[in-house]
């Protein structure tokens, strides 16, 4: 199938792409390295060298026999995301074209600015080139857990069934996000329901949680294959910055009392989700939403699995308890459905001592490379 | 109160500046004639001439002897927006500084990624000058019945309680709109929502009906002080639309059926309610959300309505049903709740007979102005 993955340079894009290109899929990625522009500004080098996209795609070309066509340019210019559509004739398109993280997004006006206009401005401008480009095209949207917030009933798989008042209506779960970041994940969701409404677009919305890990099957291949992996308070997810914290010896930072609950999953779930959905695409007028994880856990619950596992490799590291600097509930319900991508097929790899052991081993081999200025956080949501 | 009226030069915005300066509020308008600009660029001229923003308050203050300040400038453009909020110093804002055609946002993309970048892009700015230079002041957003679309359960004011697998929480009222313009309303929404719990701002969210109406106390003094009067089908609303027609004795056109309802109040009512709102702030941390109409009728009820007091003048006129360019419901449920500004005081301006004959009056005295080539409906929606 003819793949294109927007936001290719990133932590999830390349690996993404790596996978799909080994299982056969044409892949085109495309990026205007917003991202790397960012982490250079914040100051927050990835822990392991990331060459340019052109030169992994020639490595992965190398090693794999198989090739990735590269393209690079800005998804909120129209004329550039028109004709990359036209070009390519997609059949799948994975949106990862979106700035991540919910620190960057509350740091001042210019970067929840930035975040808005990136995040919608490219959402807009892949739905108007599906339209009139390729009608048939399977959009597949990264969304976030994060959009459904912590509600005090359980979380459905994106839509629910509301009875009032002797009548019944279906809708979208009902959001509220813990960051403009979030919020913007929101909109999305609108944006494309809309679309999805009135042009009768394929298209699937993946609610994920927050990924860890570091090496999936390609990226072993070669060093320089490895994901743009952060552990910095502002790009970094925080079960890795956890591991390098441990790494570094340095107490293990967990916001307020740790008991926030989330869905969490391994990078490599991630690539099978995307492959799943991407073969079982949704039909013309449906949006899918799927939740995409594979186990809860509180923060504290984490910062202990990764105490434990360092402990066997003889490292000794302590939690730290912050001032949580976000707005954010830290005791609530938590009951998230998440039945849509086993049901396609999903074999989810669980958080095991073996596989922090192998995240922390990894680490270990780039010790002298993590800066822990950027560790603990500065951007308070209030 | 210091109020600012942002979007000044509109429709509605320059009859609210008026009236709340007529009743000894101190107003600041604001205005970077977008809507003037995509008016001339479709070639839609308002009915009656409308001397710029600055000759309409030298005017006023003329009349009235009272000053409003003008302020011209785009909101989208943080430094200005930033420097008009800190030198002004509002306790209330009342913003219509978005882009309110639907036709218009389902032109093309260039037409829907101005409406979403202006529409989000003004709201985002706003929030943060409030937070900046006047966190206590109340912002009262106007939103748009036509965020609810036409749900099977009974619309209710901006908040629904859920009751869902044995418990129970609060939610936004699930939002679905009918265009691009409307989805922005909905994302503004969650957008005011998010900023409201972190940063405890006071915000009023008004779900408004279409209006209909000219003349307002205001407006009477001199025929200067006319609102931005529009008829054609970008840019009017159906029922101003359809006294135009009537008066150029061209057949009232009615998309599909003509059996869609909504909630429609006179312009009127409009000021009588901004004014309520704005003597009645929401309090620190709370969005409120007032559904702002006054009845509730089919188009082709409208259209028969006006048919019958063109009538009593002598004008014969005729309805002619067009293929429905929208992608709307035509027959469905319809029970929207509307209490909340009643409760504040509002005494609503019901559409009698009289009030169209006035209408109508008053539309015959700019006859010659009237250009027809811009009446029927040229943008669909699939």
């Amino acid at each position: 199938m003819r793949v294109l993955v927007l936001g290719g340079d990133g932590y999830l894009g390349w690996a993404t792409a790596m996978h799909l290109s080994a299982v056969g899929h044409d892949v085109c990625v495309c990026d205007n390295f917003l991202g790397r522009k960012l982490h250079q500004q914040f100051d927050c080098e990835p822990l392991f060298p990331v060459p340019q996209l052109e030169e992994r795609a020639r490595i992965w070309g190398e090693y794999s026999g198989r090739h990735i066509e590269v393209k690079i340019g800005d998804l909120t210019n129209w004329a550039f995301t028109l004709r990359l559509f036209n070009d390519f004739q997609p059949e799948a398109v994975i949106h990862y074209a979106e700035l991540p993280s919910a620190p960057f997004s509350m740091a001042d006006q210019e970067c929840s600015a930035l975040v808005l206009h990136n995040n919608l401005g490219t959402t807009h401008n892949i739905v108007h080139a599906v339209h009139e480009t390729c009608p048939h095209a399977h959009i597949i949207k990264l969304g976030t857990m994060g959009e459904y917030g912590t509600p005090n009933i359980d979380i459905e798989e994106g839509w629910i069934e509301v009875a009032h008042k002797g009548r019944t209506d279906k809708f979208l779960y009902p959001r509220q996000g813990g960051s403009l970041y979030h919020t913007t994940k929101i909109m999305d969701t609108d944006l494309l329901w809309f679309y999805v409404r009135i042009w009768k677009l394929r298209v699937t919305d993946l609610m994920q949680g927050p990924v860890y890990g570091i090496a999936t099957k390609e990226s072993q291949l070669n060093p320089a294959l490895m994901p743009h992996f952060s552990y910095d308070a502002v790009f970094g997810t925080v079960l890795n910055r956890f591991v390098v914290q441990a790494v570094a010896g340095i107490p293990l930072t967990v916001y307020g009392r740790g008991t926030q609950r989330r869905g969490f999953l391994n990078i490599n779930d991630t690539l099978q989700c995307i492959r799943l959905v991407v073969e079982n695409p949704a039909a013309e007028g449906e949006l899918r939403i799927c939740n995409q994880f594979v186990e809860v856990f509180s923060i504290v619950d984490l910062a202990s699995r990764v105490v434990s596992a360092a402990r066997t490799l003889g490292i000794d590291v302590e939690v730290s308890f912050l001032d949580n600097p976000r707005a954010e509930a830290e005791t609530h319900y938590y009951n998230p459905t998440h039945t849509k991508l086993p049901e396609l097929g999903l074999q989810p790899h669980l958080l095991t001592e073996e596989t922090l052991i192998e995240m922390i081993k990894l680490v270990q081999s780039f010790r002298d490379r993590i800066d822990s200025k950027h560790i603990l956080p500065k951007v308070r949501w209030q």
